[in-house]
């Protein structure tokens, strides 16, 4: 059976290799298509520089703050290190280490190449919109390929090397806080930018959205780099990780008990065929012929769906695996899709939510957020439920196995819903590629023709982009439901070492659990909080820095022939804001974590855990959900709806637009890593709450 | 023991009579007050009879519901009645239609009174703010001792007729479906009002808040009424009545476990020794020479609290009750002074939070609504942690008494933050009051110094009101923890009967309680979101009709002498649509708690009402301070700060304000209402879902 579990190992670093070779063919493919533009040229140049100001600096501060936590770790997990077993701190540490340096690798691999690809997009429009859907599909994929990839290539190595899943939670960490970073960080990032822009150019001078002369403009378009590409790849890096983990923590306690290691070759066989299908699902992904934009990413979600299902199910009957689990996870992956047509429907301008919003702006803006705060309540409902009954079908379905089983086949179900992650961050990092790419094709005068074809390009970014934030809030639901289970592992592992009385789960009535819950509860209200007031707060400093340059740069009004704006300032502005806002939230977070462990003990944690989940789920649904339904409500009015630009209902369209846009592209996407950060650091300090804590 | 018992019963009653014959003396005191003024008299009248429309269509749509579950309740509860023991059925019922007399008869008393003392209010302004102070408070106080009195009458009656604790569960709710009208059906009423008569009146035609030729103008002074008096005396008769229930419940499983009926008197005991408290406190209330009306109204609940703290001590040094339950009352007590505290710290214009998002309004609306959101967030952090310390302490105080215990001491440390609610409701009741004088000494011209006078007073109640607020939401919090401890109780009864095993607790390990989790925490924002929803269609409503007025009605937007609007029409919208609006609503959560009961069974409820509480919380919390926040930025603004009325910075807070409105009137405090629903049909329904359910 040991030899078994080599091999899977061996085939997940295979698969991961195989995906990294793709990615560089893929990378090659972009660059090698045609460009001649000097103007898209020379504004891509800016774009790309700004990135890599912004990559530099985080990380720095990255650097920084990694290597504190690592102290800390090297110190104090997963025991003070005066206790001995050094090696196992060390262990942790450089765990924690290899889980920040993957996220950041690939971090940088997917900024890199759509910072071309939005070039190569905006050329291709020219020759069609076949071609140009291919080349920003293509450059998106390599990102997916290289996220999923590392992630594969990761956790085989550190089992290979250290075959310890407490050492997979550390890199897991190292995974989750970089994603805290690049989430939080970059959502500050690009909605300062958006929103100092936006106020200065727009409302006070008048001028253009991507007018040159406006300093924050190429912050703002940095800003979709650094949010959408990078932030999103490190945060389904992070689940896609802890869902894994979560997976193989919880078989080696099931592998423990029956002997062998059957279960967590299952989790690696699984992880790689979800790999496999969506290196297969991007391969064929193109424009058929009929089809639009839409239809084509959606094709290949369900084509790559599909080959995950056959993949699973003959490995399943080759390796003689339990049919049950199998269904668990294909549970998990059919409800992702179901959760992702509800966020859908809650966002689509085709469908009455959208419409509504846009017919009560007519009244005044506060209508319009009063009736998108009510969609946007009224969405975690289908997502809620679905996450519940998956959790219920998988247990249902794999109880009959045996103790522990049911647990395991919901880590599993997290695993299904993840499996074709690939595929999605292909889908997602699309969306700020075709955006960049219809910026660029306007600024670079390619005509009339060249710009419908992008927008069209564009406009099916948005729409797959609400599918796939469903998805990827509803599989962190099912990761850190099975990330609770990895805990209770945990304790027990530590508690039969320490030789106390384990634990098997946390009764609600037990009032420590329940004084867990409820400081929980409130953690992602107040994480969401501070970040918003971030975004405020920063977006205050960047105005003043614009107007510096208006006032203090000659000839940058009147738009004099080689008079530029200091870019560089507000991208540094932008930058050294996010990350300094950041930490108060990312703080609270752990150090709530941290007080609620020492004062209540594991018990009051699996409260805390619980609440956190909870109220985190139900809090980054309705703000990713409000979010997109204001923004596709603004669209529609602009589309000439409801009186069209300069109506009533588009003024107060903006204002929801404008609410929106911190709700979902800071807060609600950062509050998933806020779950999965809070989580793994009860798991890595489960054996010092259980040695150290009040009650 | 069982004739100590008898004896609490007749202390109850005979405390709750007092209370009565003080309720009366104070309703003879305030109509005995002088009155001259025609204008404030044919004004005043105008209110008396919107208000009396309100309520008798609101009774008539209620005893119609209340007909029907009635019924239901007989055949089904607490069994089917064709399975035997059909005297139990009967009981129910009853109980149940005694719930809601009690409640509705309250609400009258409340809403008789407070539309007479409006009018005394105002004229009492013109002999100097300390009569004037007495009056309104001497008002809204026959509402809190009408309430009271009201709780501890019905609970003494059903323990003295039935002597049975499940018989008690149906007459709570009773009173908690009132409430859901009373409270939810208030709020849409209120908003409706307010909303459509600023939008047609201030908007559209540009005339004054309160000109007599807006038709909907008394029907925005109703709503104050029935919002704010009624709907905020059933909830908070709601909440005393499942509090007294939830602690009788537990206590009778300790008692019957115990032999005789020691913590059953308790209970009643410290019950009529906070109405004794509440009764003395407000007898003693008035303002001194040199303290403003603030300082009064809290002085009294402060003198409350102590004199509530004595005599529960008295009492336990008298009658041999437990000392450390006696703690955990007085925890109860001052956390909910804690909780208060922080309400008024992020709704108080003297604060940063009101100020930060008035200086925010300077760029517009969207940061008002940004930071308002933020604020908004951030208050939940200290109410949930106070909750979860409250709990958490009486845990640990009462837990060393033996098993089932700690439930008990939770459930009175509920009991004790609910004590004192004469003296919060009569201080709640008192800014309706105070608020309608304030319009009624403009419209009757009673002269700039009068004016002054009702202006502080009214500003004394909206501070008030907002640490009332807190108090309330925390109360109910600690009252649904120990609901959940009723309900286990009550499974456990039914459980014996019928011959399975009893439950201990809810394991949130266990699948089946994590999908009644996710399912419960989503109710609370569908429930909001259709009320808001409601909100906004009924005010579309109202809206049309004002319109048809002004179009049909010849000589009344000009003001012709003699012309005066159908200012019943509006009323009966507002009615109607309210009642309508609120069904949906009501039955979204009442069916959602079926659903999940009859899949998932006692397991799947507790989980459910659990994600219920925590959610519930976090969104009344969030809504009620946002909601005050936002008010208080606005009149922060109106005030002469930041520009004044007519700036941007004042727009802005307008919207804030609109947006606020129904959060804080209408969805915020519904929920509290919603919890309680929703926790009392799980222990009605918990023999059904033991014997019928698919897990």
């Amino acid at each position: 059976m040991k030899d078994r579990f080599d091999l899977f190992i061996l085939i997940g670093i295979g698969v991961s290799l195989l995906s990294f070779v793709f990615a560089l063919w893929l990378n090659h493919w972009v660059k090698s298509r045609p460009s001649s533009n000097e103007r898209i040229a020379q504004i891509g140049k800016l774009i790309r520089n700004g990135a890599n100001t912004f990559i530099r600096k985080e990380y720095i501060v990255l650097a920084r703050f990694a290597g504190v936590v690592a102290l800390l770790i090297l110190l104090f997990v997963p025991q003070p290190i005066w206790k001995g077993d050094y090696l196992r701190n060390i262990i942790m540490a450089v765990s924690y280490i290899g889980g920040t340096v993957f996220s950041a690798v690939a971090g940088v691999i997917g900024i890199r190449v759509a910072t071309i690809a939005n070039m190569k997009t905006a050329e291709a429009a020219q020759t069609g919109i076949r071609p140009s859907f291919l080349t920003g599909f293509r450059g998106g994929s390599v990102m997916g390929m290289a996220v999923v990839g590392s992630t594969l290539l990761g956790v085989s190595l550190v089992m290979l090397i250290t075959n310890d899943t407490t050492a997979l939670l550390g890199f897991s960490f190292g995974a989750s806080s970089l994603a805290l970073f690049a989430k939080a960080g970059g959502g500050i990032f690009t909605k300062t930018a958006d929103v100092s822009a936006d106020l200065v150019g727009k409302v006070e001078l008048g001028i253009p959205e991507d007018d040159p002369r406006n300093p924050a403009v190429i912050a703002d378009n940095v800003g979709d780099n650094v949010g959408d590409v990078a932030g999103m790849g490190a945060d389904l890096f992070d689940s896609n990780v802890a869902s894994i983990t979560a997976a193989l923590v919880i078989a080696a306690a099931l592998d423990s008990s029956a002997g062998g290691l059957a279960h967590a070759s299952m989790v690696l066989c699984y992880a790689a065929a979800g790999l496999l299908a969506s290196i297969i699902g991007v391969g064929l992904a193109r424009m058929g012929k009929r089809s639009g934009p839409t239809g084509a990413l959606n094709l290949s979600t369900y084509i790559t769906t599909a080959i995950f299902g056959v993949l699973t199910a003959a490995a399943t009957w080759a390796f003689d695996f339990e049919w049950r689990i199998w269904g668990a996870s294909a549970v998990g992956l059919l409800v992702g899709v179901v959760i992702g047509l509800a966020s859908d429907y809650f966002t689509n301008d085709l469908r009455k939510p959208v419409r509504n919003v846009a017919k009560a702006s007519g009244s005044g803006p506060a209508f319009t957020i009063l009736s998108g705060v009510s969609y946007g309540f009224l969405s975690t409902l289908p997502a809620m439920a679905g996450i519940a009954v998956s959790a219920l079908a998988a247990y249902k379905l794999c109880a009959p196995l045996g103790d522990g089983y049911a647990m395991f086949g919901i880590s599993m179900a997290a695993v299904g819903m993840l499996s074709i992650v690939g595929m999605i961050i292909s889908n997602d990092a699309y969306g700020p590629i075709v955006d960049n790419a219809r910026g660029l094709v306007e600024m670079g005068g390619l005509g009339e023709e060249a710009l419908e074809i992008s927008d069209s390009l564009d406009s099916a970014g948005n729409t797959v982009k609400a599918i796939t934030k469903g998805f990827a809030i509803g599989a962190a639901g099912l990761t850190v439901i099975a990330l609770l289970g990895a805990f209770i592992s945990e304790v027990n592992t530590h508690a039969a070492k320490l030789g106390v009385e384990g634990i098997t789960g946390f009764d609600i009535m037990n009032p420590v659990v329940f004084f867990g819950m409820l400081v929980g509860a409130a953690v992602p209200a107040v994480f969401s909080a501070l970040l918003i007031l971030g975004v405020d707060r920063n977006a205050q400093r960047m105005v003043a820095e614009i107007h510096r340059q208006f006032r203090e740069i000659i000839g940058l009004r009147e738009g004099k022939e080689g008079v530029v704006p200091e870019y560089d300032r507000c991208i540094e502005i932008a930058t050294h804001g996010a990350l300094r806002e950041l930490i108060p939230a990312g703080l609270i977070a752990i150090g709530a974590t941290l007080a609620v462990g020492f004062i209540g003990g594991v018990q009051a944690i699996g409260g805390f855990l619980c609440g956190n989940i909870i109220s985190g789920l139900l809090l980054a649904l309705f703000m990713s959900n409000a979010g997109g339904l204001w923004d596709n409500a603004k669209k529609y009015v602009e589309a000439g709806n409801l009186g069209g630009k300069g109506s009533q209902a588009h003024k107060s369209a903006v204002v929801g637009d404008t609410v929106g846009d911190p709700f979902k592209d800071t807060a609600g996407p950062s509050i998933n890593t806020q779950i999965t950060v809070v989580s793994l650091v009860s798991s890595l300090a489960a054996a010092l709450f259980l040695a150290y804590s009040l009650f």
